[in-house]
This record gives structure tokens, sequence and C-alpha cells, in this order.
């Protein structure tokens, strides 16, 4: 992608409104605009990596056993009252009425939805267990929205729901989703500790949130020391087979959120253990088992020809907030450096004389080489000053930088630089070509 | 994929409500389901063919050099007031209001969204020209929804808003949409028709339907036969050149909707060339200059360095309403037939006599082989009887389906059907695999 036919409004200063640092930064480096309050435009940078995000939770999400479909942003008031919800939600709830006067409202999550799918689809326990999940947009209509994309009022969020026929089958499908986010942050390149959580309004007595250690968290969460260099299940985990030993070597060490701390539990570690921080919750894991099955009547027949409520859990990922998240773990004085697996780009490329024969032919030759072998790049072919040019990349936070200047093409060299330690080389064309392709495979 | 860990409620008779071909069988197919009116879930099945339209949407308009950003669904009542537009568009619109009386809605297109981002990041004739389109959930109130997807009230659209200096770029870059969309419908499978239209809501004075020809299509449209067999743009297009040749060789013959019917020039063409037939709207193009660039304020510094209001124009695509339109177009007694490049599944594998060793570790083999070779595999591992799985995979349409019995096992055959003609032939296993991957590439 030529820079000089993109679209990225950088802004030189930093916006009044912002109050953290990866507000300021997606801001700064044209990736949202807000619309109106806690509602934004994804420009093309940041749609770029939301994509890319998406893309890893939906791929953990496949491998894992669960199934993609997509319901729709409005949802009837009707199916709210089944649940008993309707009224429970209060004003977070975006409450419409449409021409005809009909009670619509924009889903804040869809326990109740998926179970009215469920319930009109499958009968008998030889179709579980299933798990559905879904990547949409979402609303809440927050008192006071802010921090940029980590509160906002339209938000992105994957919710998966499981159904199974029986306590114990159910228990299997929250470990698959345990493990599966554990797998899903860890590409993400963050590190996500699994604490007990409040169920609050969804409901039910087990669940764990996933949350990211970062001083600007919005929550004061505890943890074992130990939980920050647990091993993470591999590339080879075998869903189905079964996953309780794992779940278990993350769940006992101590971690609670702020709700949940139990402060002798906590007292009684050794104190360089004890981990008192603040956290930024990426995902939120429920079982709440009949909760919406019972009064929604969405039942099952089982082996013994008996039905019975099914029993579900619900599996949420914050996928636009996690953009948030991953700046507030991953920025320096000069801007984002985005882990490799979301960049929006590979590599960005400058050319320090556009205009010049031989910067532009080795830029362009560049260029392709490194998109035929499946790299993205953005070429700065711009006429601005050098100074602006690496100011842009650093804000931008592409994971790689290679430059072009008229001294090195006239050697056959290049330099490259790496965002996250800012080691700079010189390199001939083909090693700095080489070594991109191997470093970002 | 195995159609036992799958979620495909196929429905076994005629669901009363639906009253076209595309929304019986899509119902029928397990693809979406309705939550209230014009609402839709889209199955698993749907979901994956409506990835696939857009994906060819977008691979296009990125082809023509457009740039895909994300506009969020609920918008300001403010900005619609800014154009004039707000009162203008009457019960359609879904009117909301937030927890602090704000006014919202929900977007039924984005031109004043848009113009807002364009006002507040670009200054000068030197950024453009600019498109920028997004694909998102819209939401038109309808007084009667019905048709399925074809008529719904929340529909995913593309829409792309173009910005040049003068009238004459903005010409250029109407031409280029106008040749992307030509290449969309193309590679969709669809034969569509480019027809001077009506510019209704949206405003301005140029303005291009594409229109399939189908006769369930919602409106009476008028053309020249030769219309039908027209060139279409290839894949060396170059959108950087000048396109009004092509658009020209489209414009010149008779083409249009009732709205701008002319009988007279319609009456002089020869008899046999009038083609009198219902259409579907698949795509809508207009061109409207300043309409809201003006009110709105969005202007640009020439290279005179007069300021003045940018050009502009805008392109939608109904993605959600093309699954109907498609179906509408291919389809016969037994159920949909996908075009190769938006098929769920490129190929349905039924096993015969499933726990039989032999069949399961062809039909095994041969779906590993398939899935290594990029081929998507819906593979029928159920104990149905034979004919509930034809009948299955005839009504969901995936254009190859590959049957594994016990009696070609022994021998180390298969057959293999093309679903479009019905064709059948049995193979040896590596000819039918090479045949599947060869066919479908």
């Amino acid at each position: 992608m030529l820079l000089s036919k993109y679209f990225l409004p950088i802004l030189k200063e930093d916006p009044k409104e912002a109050e953290i640092v990866s507000h300021r930064l997606m801001l700064r480096a044209g990736m949202i605009r807000q619309q109106t309050a806690g509602i934004y435009s994804w420009l093309p940078l940041g749609l770029r990596v939301l994509e890319n995000v998406a893309r890893i939770v939906r791929e953990e999400q496949n491998r894992a056993g669960a199934l993609e479909l997509l319901m729709p942003t409005i949802q009837s008031a009707d199916l709210w009252r089944e649940s008993g919800r309707y009224d429970d939600y209060g004003k977070e709830m975006l409450r419409i009425e449409d021409r005809h006067e009909r009670e619509l409202l924009f889903g804040p999550t869809n326990e109740e939805m998926i179970t009215d799918i469920f319930r009109n689809t499958v009968r008998s326990y030889r179709d579980l267990p299933l798990n559905l999940y879904h990547i949409q947009w979402k609303f809440r209509d927050e008192v006071r929205p802010r921090f940029g994309v980590m509160r906002g009022r339209e938000f992105l969020m994957k919710d998966a729901y499981s159904f199974d026929v029986d306590a114990e089958s159910a228990r299997h499908a929250y470990n698959r989703m345990f493990v599966a986010y554990l797998r899903t942050f860890k590409r993400l390149g963050l590190t996500a500790i699994p604490m007990r959580a409040d169920t609050g309004p969804i409901g039910g007595d087990l669940s764990h949130e996933f949350i990211i250690l970062a001083e600007t968290g919005e929550s004061q969460v505890f943890c074992d020391q130990d939980l920050l260099t647990l091993d993470l299940p591999g590339d080879d985990t075998d869903f189905a087979a079964d996953l309780s030993g794992v779940v278990s070597n993350w769940t006992t060490p101590y971690a609670a959120t702020e709700e949940m701390h139990d402060a002798d539990a906590f007292a009684a570690l050794p104190e360089a253990r004890q981990v008192s921080a603040r956290g930024i919750e990426v995902g939120h894991i429920f079982y709440f088992g009949a909760k919406y099955s019972e009064p929604m009547k969405a039942r099952v027949t089982g082996p013994d020809g008996v039905e019975r409520p099914v029993h579900m859990g619900s599996y949420g990922v914050g996928v636009s907030r996690l953009l948030g998240a991953l700046i507030e773990a991953s920025h320096d004085e000069a801007g984002i450096i985005w882990p490799d697996s979301v960049a929006p780009f590979n590599v960005g490329l400058i050319n320090l004389k556009p205009g010049d024969v031989a910067t532009d032919e080795i830029a362009a030759g560049i260029v392709a080489r490194l998109e035929s072998a499946g790299l993205s790049v953005l070429y700065d072919d711009t006429d601005q000053r050098a100074g602006a040019k690496f100011a842009t990349m650093d804000l931008i936070g592409l994971p790689w930088q290679l430059i072009v200047g008229p001294k090195g093409a006239a050697k056959g060299e290049v330099e490259i630089k790496r965002r996250a330690t800012g080691e700079r080389e010189t390199l001939g064309i083909d090693a700095a070509v080489n070594r991109l392709v191997h470093e970002t495979a």
C-alpha cells in the first residue's frame, strides 16, 4: 500500500479528550475517530488491526470446536421478557420503538436470542455438545463513556454459547473455552490471567475473568506471581481430550478480582509472590446451567428419553476493547508497538528520496518481493521530510521499518529497524528481504 | 467439516411465511432464521455464503482503489440535521433516544457521516481522489418487510463514497465503481445490467442501478438484448486508465428501470432485441456533486489555492440481499445451486455407510486431500438413510457431491456429481480428487 494513496489522518497534537495512552495513540495514529459519545469509526489502519484481532479470536474458537453464526444487532424486547432480564437491565440497554410501536433493543449480549435459536432447532442430546458463537457489534449505553474503545458504547464482542445435556459435559465445554482463551490472548501477544469473578447480570455460579495487568487498568486485581510465567497450552492441544488438568494448573494459584478477593488467602502467599495490580478485563466466561433454558423452555431429551432444560454457558471476548488493551500493554514515548500477530502491516518502508531513480527502483522491488512472500507493506512514498516519516512510522507501530536512502542505494544497502527494541541494522537488499520474510513467518 | 458436528437445521417442510423461492430455500437449507419481522440470524451455512459474497465485493473495491474503513451502526441525529435529511427520511429511519435523551438513529446509509469524517481530515486536492467504503449493517424500517433477506429491515450493505476536486475527476471515480460493479457481479456468477435510474433520497443527477433479471423481480425493467452478452472487463483492467470507453459500451444500448423508461426509445429497437422483464436491484451508484459537501462544509483547496466544496458520489451493493438474488437466479426443484465462487463448501462428501471400515477410510482420506489442496468439504458422516443425504446435499446446493459407498469402495471407486447439471461420473479415488481440485481452482 502506497502511503500517498492511503487514508491515514495522523494528528500532530495530543487530543485533549484522551485520558489514557491507548485512546491518545489510537486517535493520533489515525486508527479511530469519535462520531458521538462512545461511538467510533474505525479508519483503515484501525480496521486492519481490528480484523487481525477478530481473525485470531475466530481461529481459536473454531479450533476449540465452536461454530460461527451471526445474530442481528436489533432484538425483540419480548425475548428479554421471557428471561426476566428486560426490566433488570436498566438504562444500559438501548431501547427502541419501531414504526409499528413494537419494542426493540440494540443487543448488549445474546443469551436470550441464542436460547431461542436453540429451542427451535435442537431436541435431542445426540445433537450435543454444541457451541455457537458470533462476532457482532453490541451496544451498552454507559452513563459516562470514556477511554476510547476501552469503554465505548458501540463495541465489537465475540460471544459464544455452549449447550450440554448435563453439568459434567457443560464443565468440559467451559474448560474448552477456558483453554481457547489462554491460547487466544497468548497469540495476541498478551499475558492474560484467569481470575475468579463475580457473575453480574449474566448469572450463574462459575465464572472467570481474563485480566491483563496494566497500570491504567480499570480495577484492582490480586494474583500469585507464579501465574505470570505458567506454560500456555500449545498448538497440539487436543480439545476433544479432558482439559481439566490445564484448567486446574491455572486456577489453583491464587487470582481474584476485587469483588471476589479473599485477603486472608492472599496474605498466606509468600510476600514475593503477592501481586497486587491494576487489571483490564479482556474476556469473561460463565457457566449458568439452566438460568435461561428453564424459563425459555429450551429442553432436550436425554439418553433416558426424559426431557430436561439444557445446560448453558457463555463466553465473551471484547474484540474492539482488546485494541486499547494491546496498546496499554505495548507502547513507548514514540507511539504504539504492535505485536507481529496483529500489526496492521508487517513492514513500513520509508523511501528517503522519492523521485530518485535508484531509491524508487529499490523500494518498488522490495515491496514487490515482500508482498509476494505474503507480507503486508505500507510504503511511505510521500515527499515529507525524513524526520516526519520516522515519527509517523514509530507512532503507528509497525513491527519492522525498512529505510531506503540514496547513500545506501549506491552501495546496494538498506537499513532495517525493529520497532520494539529500536535496533537498527544495515544490510544488503537480499539479506534485508530474507530477514524480514524469515522473522515475520 | 463433519456434518455430525455441524449446526445445519434443515426444514423438511416448506415454511408458510415464505412467498418467494429464495426465502423458502434459505429457511429450508438452515441458512437463516427470522428473529423478528425483517430481522434475521445467519446460521453457519448462511454466514459462510455471506462472507464469500462480502469477500468478492471487498476484493473488487480494493482493486478499484477504494479503501476500507468501518463506520458505526448508530449515528447522531444532529449530523442528519446538517444535511437536511433528518426530517426528509420519514418513518423508514429507526430513531432512538439514549439515556441522556440525545437523539440517535440506526444508519440507513452513511453520506452524512463520511462527509463529516472527510471535512475533519482532508483539506487539499493533493489528497484526492479518495474513495472510502465500508461493509456494515444498516437498518431501514420497512412498512412491510418480506421476501426474507431481499427486503429485510436489518441488512448488510457495502457503501463507498468518492471525493474529487472537480466534476471531471468525479466522473472518473464514478466510472471506476461502474466497472468494479460489472466485475463484482460477474465474479458472483450473476448477469447484472446497469440501468439509468432515479436517484431517490440520495439525490444527484447521474445514477445507475445494477439489475439482475429474474421472474420474481420486484420491478419492471427494460433493456436491449445485446446487453445480456456484452464482454465484461477482465482481470487486466487498469483502474488508473480512462474507463469511459467501457462505461460507454455498457450505457449506450437501451436500459432503464420503470421510473426512467422511455417507451419511444425502447420501441425503436428491433423487436427481437426488446427485453421487458422483472428485475432485482443489487447495486446502485450515484454522482451527486456538492449535495452533502455544500451544506456540511466539506471543502478542499484546489491547485489554484481556492477552496471549494468537494465533489462526491456514493456506491451501494446490497450484500445480504445478493444471497436472495443469487438463489432466485440459480435454483431448481431440488434446491439451491451455488456458483463456485460463493458456495459455502466446495464439495459435499456423502459416506453411504458410516461405520464401514473401507468407506470411512476412503472418505477420511479424500477429505484430508481436498482440504490440504485448499478446498472446503462438508462431510456427511451421519447415519441418515441415503435418500435423505442426497436430498440434503441437493437442497444446500454445494457445487460438487462426492459419494463413497461400500460397492465402489471395494473397487477403489467413488462417484462425483455436478450439482448444476446433475451429471454423475464414477472415477477412481485419485482421479476424483484431482478432478475436483482442478475444477474448483
